[in-house]
């Protein structure tokens, strides 16, 4: 079977390289998502995406529809939190990433470069189904307990509705601990490599959990060779509406560029 | 918080009982649903519908949407198979379960007495909110990886759109261990009997993954006080396009039904 | 390899019976070990020896050395404790059950009928190792997060010092929950005696942690073919050293037992 | 309680430096340990420890007592073993670290400088107990599902007998996927340095359990902040008798010791 599977290297042997506008995931390039976990104000994500662009994002995520636990928590600003990130992307030029948690609101997305399907989806298969039928790019993150085949398999429901743009994101996989909200798998990083074509991506921020912990995640996840980072940045921290605790002030996310970028080349030996 | 959600004792102290039909779910009543994984024909869902009744089954399950791991597997009769399910009711007058995947499908499952929730969409918010607007009875099955609180709270979504007739179903959750598919978590019935007042049945058969292994964890799972089972039975296992090794023939059905109803007197101490 | 492991239905394929001065554990037999967790008094120990012997128990448990994740947690009477069970044993004329931590005590435990290895020691090889030599049966626990195939090793490590009176019990397995303590697994016992001739028991009591799960998790195990039980008793729950909170009254235990045995027979379809 | 714990950082502000030898593990330092799986023979053990010498790890590493799964799997060299790591450690000066799995065998592990409690062996206390009264440091490796809290527990019990070099090693822990052998818990470097003063070490070997692995896994493991790195290394990993398929050849150990060096300076912003 997996001759016929898209994902596979033996159906597709060259690293796929996704194009959003200037940006280039996958293949020799190493690409950075920055952003607030929820979009918030005008102020607030015009004011992220110039700082994250400044420290060399290629592209800003910003959360508009937002997937909670709980049905009485902040569920994200919606249709109005998707102007919000238009208004940063046309002041920055910044290609978005952004959440769409079902195929109704998909048409809202319509100025969105990257669509993102959640840790909680990524079995939704009629979501899948539907970014399948897209023609922009799809990150598709890993359910907190699934299995690198599973995983696989959800892109392929993307590749096979004709999308070959998709983007996998590790972001940590439920274990028995108390102390981090989600284990990083970084061994999946090689594993996924070896068996598919598609770009492998890390989340270190929702990993994590807590702030102090993303920046040596970030570095951990770029040494095992991922192509790129996702990861939450606020100006204001103690204030958000949603995950202030793992989100990295500009300034440290600034500095986090640095250390990745060596730490890029000496990994890649050179 | 706890006072304020709908789903727990001090919202609701009494046990809710979920009416369909003649049929009663909760409280103390025990329900069984039983019936294929997926409809495939008419002769094959009349006749099971027929079996089951026979049985003592109170309601037919009839997957024609299924969701698969891989987008290659055979996906369900549709449209057509909820057809199927709806002859196979009007011939046993029972009360029919099924599976959706998305909202867009609701129209179609007009004739379904209740609309099951599957493990991989248990966090797929849209599709709860959805249901939630809906007048009949929801079935919401355990995530393979999720807490009691996530599962609570993700029948909170239902609750809170309006919809008071959620049963929750345990149906496995995932282990370490290579030999079983999933580890049915018994001792969750009790907690979850505690903590809210929704009817907790078991589904042994997706837990098992095999057949020799329902009938003991469908006895298992009463001893431990659910409200009832929901169990697939197939006239022809080998033959199944679905699941087939984990269904029990007609006849295994029905002598599980005699021992499962003993059971439950000798756990009630009666 | 499976043809030479002496665990192996393909090296004995009838079921093992170990004989325990009047009691047998496997086969057709089912039997039921009860005590306290730790010994603390003559009079504890006597007091709930004649208590689960009135109620239809076979062997008598207690502990003398406690494993406890905290140095600082009691650790046990020791060898003090043995001599108090020996005397509870001359009283009532029930084969005992202790564990040993370390093969250095072994001496201590002449007049112990049976050697308990701790879920924590499953892969203390030089333990498994030293009773294996012996000429006592050994009821060995299962680690909590150890597959079926290690546990059956472990197993074969006493086996192959010579000593086949080995008893395999199921404690439960560490699951990512915060509910309970640890999730009995259940399908393992019909996974098992499809695998070894070796008796399997459970021990509901550990698996729960909380008492009033404790009759459930047993009746359940029963229904899952169970070769017997090993349940903590004591008469004053409240104020035990360890564990109390999982120890059952006299006349629970009393109750459960006549439960289990209608149970028993249901399950086995008599 | 935590006061009173003699692993916290409250009893212990400032990190503790373990000394073996020239060899110092902890507070600035960083600790490469490195040898093969199992001591096989003078030539290969010497070989391998020249090796690694020359290529800047500053103890040699070689196990003569190997738990294995399965007892009819190679169990080392034992005494024999031992002997020939005391030539590689005349030979080099490199201080050594060894597996006990007994407290009987400790007698023979006199020459060797760190006693290392394998991963098996953490809730072992008989053996914490013994260890805990040398005076030489200990070298604990945490279990496969054991939490933080119950590591640090397993460490008191070494430190509670009076010896206050314990040296703690992460090595994996059990997840659900069957891709690598056990997920590296990376988190848990900073989560233990915030609560102990111990120093915390990383075995990416055994996590990965593929030597393509390994190399990723340590650098991630260095920019994590560990105090040091234990890895296995051999001279011709398709013969060795245990673990050769997770074992680098010495010039594969000392690109990568380069590499280590680097993420070091640049995680630690220097």
């Amino acid at each position: 079977m997996s001759e016929t599977l898209q994902y596979s290297r033996e159906h597709h042997p060259e690293d796929t390289v996704v194009e959003v506008g200037e940006a280039k995931i996958g293949g020799d390039h190493f690409t950075v998502i920055a952003g607030p976990c929820s979009v918030e104000s005008e102020e607030q994500i015009v004011t992220v995406a110039k700082a994250v662009k400044a420290a060399g994002a290629q592209l800003l995520r910003g959360g508009a529809f937002k997937p909670r636990t709980s049905p009485y928590d902040f569920q994200g600003l919606k249709a109005e939190g998707l102007k919000l990130l238009s208004i940063a992307k046309a002041e920055t030029g910044l290609p978005t990433v952004s959440e769409c948690m079902g195929a109704d609101d998909l048409p809202l997305f319509e100025d969105v470069d990257v669509i993102q399907i959640g840790a909680r989806n990524m079995q939704n298969y009629e979501l899948l189904k539907a970014v399948g039928k897209l023609d922009k790019p799809v990150l598709l993150k890993r359910g907190r307990a699934n299995t690198l085949r599973e995983f696989l398999l959800s892109a392929e429901y993307i590749l096979a509705e004709g999308n070959s743009r998709v983007i996998l994101c590790e972001r940590g996989i439920r274990a028995f601990d108390e102390g981090s909200r989600n284990t990083l798998d970084l061994a999946a990083i090689s594993m996924l490599h070896e068996r598919t074509h598609l770009p492998v991506i890390v989340d270190p921020s929702h990993a994590a959990g807590i702030a102090k912990l993303v920046p040596t995640m970030a570095m951990a996840a770029t040494a095992c060779g991922c192509d790129g980072l996702m990861i939450e940045v606020h100006t204001d921290p103690e204030s958000a509406l949603s995950d202030g605790l793992q989100s990295l002030r500009p300034e440290e996310f600034a500095g986090l560029m640095g250390q990745v970028r060596q730490i890029r080349e000496i990994a890649n030996g050179k």
